[in-house]
């Protein structure tokens, strides 16, 4: 489901087999308000990798401040492949209008930069536990720990991947999905479900570059370390000093770079 | 203002200067209508890399059916540096509804999958020239005759790049940007304002995935080849298909795969 066979002509002229990585849209639908007179919102059409579209939608949910973590967990439930409900319990404060758009939105949006700063600055959100320091050694060897459950990256070469790590260096989850935004959401999910959330005492590893949507989940989750392979933008910069969260950018064997609050990382 | 100076600390303890690539916000909005009543639509909010916002906004509009390429260009203007506005001419025909979204929309999105698909295929698109061939040595060559144009990567290391060659493998534009889609429009705009496009008789190579969405900016533009250097999705190869696209990934100096349209390769 989140990998297909593929049959494609190799530049020798051969005929093989590939796997490739699903992509599918996925329409969020959330149904809230008094039980007589439900009404029904569509939050979001987002292109996805089948699979654990419940976590994808608690997490995105989580972030975006529909939900908290120390709330009960709405019913959800699965219409199609490619539609998703979310029944929101009955005293559930939600208001739709925070979260309309008037137009066409696109990639890495909802995100509306400095405004959605302001936005998330206002809004609650959990503290990164004091007092986290661990190793530079220690972050060194977090992306190779991720490889052996990169299982849909290995089949296909074509996902991202994150993971969250306990400060002793121990993987505790890790997320795929063809979108790197979506990959992290499933893995707020997955912890929203487990009640091991929030993420205030974790070492948060993305595969690939960190964007400011994805400080921004970061920051939602109480993150303390979020760790890329790749760069990050300037925007992300900006919203990790502002949130307080350690950024960390071009993860190598050996080396990386810290690009906010290093002192949470022993040199 | 594509990228921007940051300091940082290097895990050697050392503090260093390194270049970012910048994110920001930019809303797009449409002014339609008569010209004693005009309307004010906002169409898209996407986080891009600053500069060729113009290009950016008309080849976002000619892939997603506003604009088209025979059509006379719309005035725009950049009213700051995080908003732009298009101007569309008294007569024409815009619907704001086909583009309205009732929710949030996250990445890779407006592009809502098998509903677009249909969408796009309804859609007048630019048929690619016929007996289009091309022998794969020529393909292998360019990748690597991007890189002396992607200077913003060099920089930063934090932005993909999407340029298109003529049949001999000439480039004629590349662009850039923290956003693959965005890269995509700005070369699509590049071509609008020049007069060169459609792309029918061109071969388009992205530095990164192709997804969807990529694949259904080159329907838009007519494109007969398209090259990533990594993989595609489930998605973008049945797009590719029935628009009649070659569509190749994972391309590298010595070999590729063909995943779709072979018949334009010579093998």
């Amino acid at each position: 489901m989140s990998s297909r066979l593929v049959q494609l002509r190799h530049s020798t002229g051969e005929t093989r087999q590939d796997s490739v990585a699903v992509e599918e849209p996925l329409e969020i639908r959330i149904h809230y308000g008094p039980l007589q007179q439900p009404e029904r919102f569509v939050f979001s059409t987002t292109m996805r990798t089948p699979g654990h579209d419940t976590e994808l939608t608690l997490g995105l949910l989580l972030a975006e401040g529909v939900l908290q973590w120390d709330e009960v967990l709405p019913e959800s439930r699965q219409i199609t492949i490619n539609e998703l409900s979310v029944f929101l319990p009955p005293g559930h404060q939600f208001n739709p209008d925070k979260y309309r758009r008037t137009g066409y939105t696109s990639s890495a949006c909802g995100v509306c930069g400095l405004t959605s700063i302001t936005h998330l600055l206002e809004r609650e959100r959990p503290e990164p536990a004091t007092n986290v320091v661990v190793p530079k050694e220690l972050l060194f060897e977090l992306p190779q720990r991720m490889r052996p459950q990169q299982t849909l990256f290995e089949a296909t070469g074509g996902v991202h991947a994150v993971a969250h790590f306990n400060l002793s260096g121990e993987l505790q989850c890790l997320s795929e999905d063809v979108g790197r935004h979506n990959a992290f959401d499933k893995l707020i999910g997955t912890a929203m479900l487990n009640r091991s959330g929030p993420l205030t005492s974790s070492i948060v590893v993305l595969s690939g570059r960190a964007s400011f949507e994805l400080v921004q989940k970061a920051a939602a989750s109480g993150v303390p370390i979020l760790m890329a392979v790749g760069a990050p933008s300037s925007l992300a910069i900006e919203l990790a000093e502002r949130v307080g969260l350690s950024l960390i950018g071009f993860a190598r064997p050996t080396e990386f770079n810290i690009y906010t609050q290093p002192g949470r990382i022993k040199l």
